[in-house]
């Protein structure tokens, strides 16, 4: 039974676009959270708090106002990408919980003080949560996979073929963005890199330092493919990328990120096991309608992301809550956002330079 | 934005089965409501509601403890069908908005009451809300086919082919079910019933008096067979019915109702238009997720109602509540569920005599 | 191994629509047989014969002719359905074997003196064959459901759904066609009706006298509209129609027949068994190939019955030249087609009255 | 009209797996094709032909006796793949046209010389036809592909997904046949790189010398993975690989080989255009059937390539034997399957090597 007792108190940092998602998912289905605040500098995304959010909900423009508010015992980071590993360092030390839009940081390297953070604070003897939002996680077909996956169904997973692909953006957004959001694969990949780990079982072992034979990252190989948004070359970007993961023991992520997909937003993930293949999204439907008409037989796709993830929001961020009040192990550590980050680094690499990537035996990549 | 200061009391009367769901719906997915309080004289619902309740809902035996209680605004009634009717009348009668389970009586006059009782009564010079639980109509699948349908898409609808096939049930609880159920027909036909009125735009035309042309019911045909359970003769039952609804106008409903299903519950519906055909739930897969191993390429089906509907039943409960607060039209009126209850009946007729029954100019069944 | 020495001689009457695919197979895709001649008054078809046939094939325009030719063991008849049934006669009178175009004759009266024929004539000593086109039951998909059902996989079959549904020729052709064809139920139900008595199993047992029990029709319902076409209505006819066929033994046949499609021909069958349920053609896709743009993910449809059915219609004549080579039982007997005629026949006297027909006993509709 | 006064007199010359089905297709579905002689070194395939085909076909060991026999204009080579280069150079010497089986030879070097021998001799003063059996060529559905392509809409074709998954042999004959067949990719790959070669429109364009810019194959990335048969490392193979190839001018090709494969052969594509994407064999479908019963919602799969590509054989013969009567070009050509050959042998070395390889601008692989 809920304990209505002990609500947690949430605020959210930046109501831009998935910070508003939170939002709403907080204040409204959220049974075990109480949302004391959101905070954003920006006039137009306060204004929206006021219209879309209870009366209740406190707007405000300083970060630190937050993180001095004793109401407030977690905090939802949705800025931009810039300020993620700041902010998270800052809430940490003031003893908040903290649930994190990815990526973590731009360069793996800027992501080290976060995680410095979360070891050394916690809050009245509790050590302090820290989660980064890697959706997919929370998505009720992913985990169906990874039940499957657990119990054995699947035998051994030995290759992940994955897509994700937005539909195309004539507005170019994503061309602007391209630059602060770190580039196509680093922005969108890590999805796709994290769940592989999650699916193949490395999630867990790649951090455990005495396990000299756990499975780790052999090499990566990328190309980029610029179909729409030529332009895109000047900030070593694309708008497709394909990327090859190897990992020691036998197991291989292929993946492929794209901007110009034409009938929504199409994420399709393939697990091939030795007893039984999976596949997640075949068909990106938006909801049950078939038509039957003189275009075919057809079905409606979900446009963005968001219509394709919108349970998993709202369950990721109740699973964080429940973390933090019960006092367990968050599902998304901040180890593994990280060793995803490093991954979409050196496949940016790959893709820029060329050339594969070889990992060495301490897990990191070998930039010549 | 959602004003906190007016929260819906609620009750909900019954919490056996679906009760059990519109309690936790609307306990913890309901922003806009307040449960206040679960009924149930059987001992054991109440240790439900002590489980998985919030510790403010209070639990009660006595029905007129909740029609007495100032804080409840609203009921919902989940009660056995038997005494739906009657509860609703009180319900009303105490200046209660109520949110009634389907159907609301297994014999059609039993219904009239209810009626009376919705126009009679109010609250603080409001007329009470009263709707009834069709729970399809809150689907957002089936909502996309009548947004299409209200758009022209489809240009004219003139047949609906529908099909409620449950999973079979080895325990055999429809079988003992049966006679207070109303018989297959009855208990689940009127969601076909109500689904294909909506759709065909008779919910509302139907009852306006002074337009002689509106489309009506002119014939019903039915036939039944016992594909597990031959003793549902002795009910005058079956567990598979095929019955055909003929209205004036040119439009036909044919629907098949099942108890004898294998893979799970498969709620199928293809509307044809002179322009479009729209099918809803051509596979009724649980979740995005393909198996392809030794059993073929296969996906595994919601095994109830309630894995299909799961997210209608939250809408509904929201809607109703909106209704109530809002003073706004309910999306169900009783006069809907009335007539699809009367249809129901002249099926369940059909089905027993072996002949088609004509309907009458006035709408109302003819039984030679 | 196919014995060269002993092609079967064939000729094709008619070569106006289907005839046409007939001579195409029976010259090119019939290992063992050999297209001796083509019989048509009409010119026009004639000269389709020149330049679409190898040379050798004889073109007459004097059906008598083709009876008298010693070359010619075997006729494929398909001319107009009113004179279906007086070639058979003459052909098997003529000890020719016969492969009809279904239906044999629009009143199932006219049906016996083929009937007749048959038992009474016979070529050096051998019975003569003759089948009826009712190609359905040469599709790989339908013979497959038949195997399965024969294994003992679906358990006992139940219930058949049906849907032959032919995209809209807007050129009103079937208008035309209305009265020469005998109607929608007696043109196009007759596949539904034959499939159905052949998958349940009741294609030999009904034509058994000294089995009391075996399954017959039991009363038959129909109900018809005109969605394009209300001048139908003149000639009793409809654009669609909705069909049940209930037979003793607890088995149904609920069937919709539809001139109006939109999106190709759509010809599906769901067959319900105590164990298994199979589905026909659920997606009457014409190719591998889907779609995904603009227009949703997608594929096309057969555009006609021909694209659908264009391996049975080889498979069709290549079994019933093995049967005439052979002397082996044909796989669809007149009495099969004489039954579903009655059956349509029936249907076509409940749309056009308004009642449900009866059957009796002896397996005739009692028509009051 | 076929002129049955020209039919093409054919022989097939090795008659142990697909050689039969070469065999029975042009014995029995090839109309302007006569079926003269088989030839096989080996009794048990000789006992097959005499057992399945025409009488008047005859069996012969002694390949040089097809090529000295005057009835013979043609022969289909169908042998092991060791012999493919050296029967195909003697044929063609004797002036007979080819249908060789792929690869041409497993060393690229080794097809040199069927070029050569195709260039300088001729029949009858006509150029003698020598055509690969790349079959997804004569494939329906890839056909479609190509057809939109070719009309443009698809935009420009720019990623290509494809995947060619055998289902596993538990009798692990691909593990004895690896070392002569060249290793997985040779085997299985060249389909897919012939496939994407075509519908990227390169097979004509890249052999033109004059047009430097003609796209052409930058560089190549492989990996592979011994899923079930670990020693198929001893003769440097794998039971499944992940290939790139990357073309100029932004075309990419990404493809997935297996033999451990669970549900059947199944052989997907995905091509990704600028306007619309298209998928070839979403679901591996064998015939139009669908289950639904204790295992889900399922279809039962194309258990091997034949099943999927039946069709597709026989178009392949038809067109080639058009090809040879009408002296038109052969829609594959000798330089194509050289082309594919190419590319698949620096797949298989960068496989082996674990490097990427690099094309230099004369199209050829730089092995280091």
């Amino acid at each position: 039974m809920a304990d209505e007792n002990r609500l947690l108190g949430v605020a959210v940092l930046g109501v831009g676009r998935m910070g508003r998602r939170h939002a709403l998912n907080t204040a409204f289905f959220t049974p075990r959270a109480r949302l004391v605040a959101v905070c954003d500098p920006i006039e137009a995304c306060l204004q929206w708090a006021e219209e879309n959010l209870p009366a209740s909900v406190r707007r405000q423009t300083d970060f630190q106002q937050i993180f001095d508010d004793p109401q407030v015992q977690a905090v939802v980071i949705a800025t931009e990408t810039s300020s993620h590993a700041r902010l998270a360092v800052e809430a940490l030390r003031a003893g908040k919980h903290v649930l994190l839009e990815k990526p973590i940081s731009i360069n793996p390297r800027d992501s080290e003080p976060v995680l410095a953070a979360a070891k050394e604070n916690e809050v009245e003897g509790l050590k302090l949560k820290c989660m980064v939002g890697l959706s997919r996680r929370f998505d009720e077909s992913y985990k169906e996979v990874k039940r499957q996956i657990d119990a054995g169904l699947l035998g051994t997973p030995y290759l992940i073929k994955s897509a994700t692909n937005d539909m195309y953006d004539p507005s170019g957004f994503f061309v602007k963005f391209s630059e602060a959001s770190g580039g196509l694969i680093v922005d969108c990949g890590i999805h796709d890199i994290d769940m592989a780990r999650w699916l193949f079982g490395l999630t867990t072992a790649v951090t455990t330092s005495d396990c000299d034979d756990a499975p780790r990252v052999k090499r990566v190989f990328s190309t980029g493919l610029s179909v729409r948004h030529p332009e895109l070359a000047k900030t070593n970007d694309a708008d497709n990328a394909i990327c090859v993961v190897e990992f020691t023991g036998g197991k291989v992520l292929d993946f492929h990120l794209s901007r110009t997909g034409l009938h929504g937003h199409d994420c399709l993930t393939e697990v091939f096991g030795s007893e039984r293949k999976v596949i997640v999204n075949g068909n990106p439907t938006i909801n049950r309608v078939e038509i039957r008409d003189q275009h075919g037989v057809r079905t409606e796709s979900t446009p963005t992301y968001y219509e394709r993830f919108r349970e998993a929001f709202v369950t990721e961020v109740n699973e964080f809550v429940a973390c933090c009040l019960d006092d367990t192990v968050v599902p998304v550590s901040l180890d593994d956002a990280v060793q995803a980050g490093k991954i979409a680094d050196a496949l940016t690499h790959a893709f820029r330079t060329g050339k594969q990537v070889l990992f060495g035996d301490d897990g990191e990549a070998i930039y010549e």
